[in-house]
């Protein structure tokens, strides 16, 4: 029984700059039918007050806890753990982790940095895990689409860096990680079984749904598809659908 | 029989801008016991050039054909694939590439560059892997000892950062590249049991020239050495001594 959808966002609702035409509208569908829509995005480079404002510019109104994150898991991970952050992030992100501050050995936090990446920002932070800190990965991407409709490189490359420098392995917040999507889950009030998941990264999002033990992940050839990415990772999508639109078509398909 | 010793440059002969006391006179120690001396280094900051230069500031003259590094060695690759180099170097190694120039789809260079490296080097780089290019790493390793005497980020990390974004492998061109321990073995003439190894890395330096088949390998405790390195990788050194001075102490009462 479908009760619930979580949907990544760029790639899927928009790209860059642009919305996905008839995105907004599928929303609405979903919506409309009663099913809980959540979004869950391993974007690392927008607060989520950017997001609820950049998704109201294109039509979709979403509140603030509908928006699931790797810099709000990331906030709980440190205050479970007593950790100060050490922000290896883009500048728009540091707000998110203000007040958050403890006694004793660090955790280094790396997100997509964009162009703000440097040697002595890196630099800085394999120092600290040299000297013992905790090591955690907003997000592990290889790569997103960018604004210019080329692949550029994701957080996960500087994860890379680091644990390859450092000896250090990252502990992965954001998708695939399936602490994240069950957070997602708990916030919906629904089992994992009862969501599907639609997304444009075969790895992370579709694979990392179904390691959740989601009910279905549903692949859309927009955003970071590449043709072959349907069969390039383990398990495998429960379809391969056009876009939103077409996605939403086939969730309610099946929910008759 | 041993007839020549290949010693490593930075932690063993010098530290950053400071020669590693006894070090002068360790070199003209085994050239006066008439052994061929080769510098084999995988700095990838300078050209030989500035090498040949700044050993002679400490008082040791070499010439440049003596100093084995991963620019030269690249340089030849480039010319044999018949590939032009997109050059991810410190700008003081460019003109080591000059006048390299083919046709088709080019190979990506990763030096270390130092405070150089930035985002959008790194993403053009990607960006030339995704479109086909070769990948070759001038050094792999993971840290050095740096001016402050802290451990700083060595070229491998941006090599795992590629590879990691782009799913190609680089092919390593330095130590412990076997074929670059040969290339010095060949400008020697020498066969790789007659030749001793002396160095700080007890991975790249030490296991590299064992790997490659060296007849002995020293690993000094200076430099980037950390306690417990003698048994961190394999295979393990030959002998574990204090410094250069003691490494040549240690050869000569060999060949005794």
């Amino acid at each position: 029984m479908l009760r619930g959808v979580l949907l990544d966002l760029g790639g899927v609702v928009y790209d860059g700059e642009t919305v996905i035409p008839g995105s907004a509208e599928a929303v609405g569908r979903l919506r409309a039918y009663g099913l809980a829509v959540r979004f869950i995005s391993n974007t690392t480079r927008s607060p989520r007050a950017a997001l609820v404002r950049q998704l109201a510019a294109f039509g979709i109104v979403v509140a603030e806890h509908e928006l699931v994150t790797p810099a709000g898991a990331a906030r709980d991970w440190l205050l479970r753990n007593r950790r100060s952050p050490h922000l290896v992030v883009h500048p728009k992100l540091r707000p998110e982790f203000d007040g958050v501050s403890f006694e004793g050995a660090p955790a280094v936090v790396v997100g997509d940095a964009g162009d703000t990446f440097d040697y002595a920002m890196l630099n800085a932070a394999f120092r600290q895990l040299m000297e013992g800190a905790a090591f955690i990965a907003l997000a592990n991407n290889r790569m997103f689409k960018d604004r210019d409709g080329l692949p550029s490189m994701d957080a996960g490359a500087f994860v890379a860096a680091l644990e390859f420098a450092s000896g250090v392995k990252a502990e992965v917040i954001g998708k695939p990680a399936p602490a994240f999507f069950h957070a997602a889950l708990a916030e919906m009030g629904c089992t994992a079984q009862e969501v599907s998941m639609v997304g444009d990264d075969a790895e992370s999002d579709v694979a990392g749904a179904l390691r959740a033990e989601l009910g279905c992940a549903l692949l859309v050839r927009t955003g970071k598809y590449r043709a072959g990415d349907e069969t390039r990772f383990s398990p495998k999508p429960s379809a391969v659908v056009a876009d939103l639109a077409e996605a939403v078509d086939h969730i309610l398909s099946k929910v008759g």
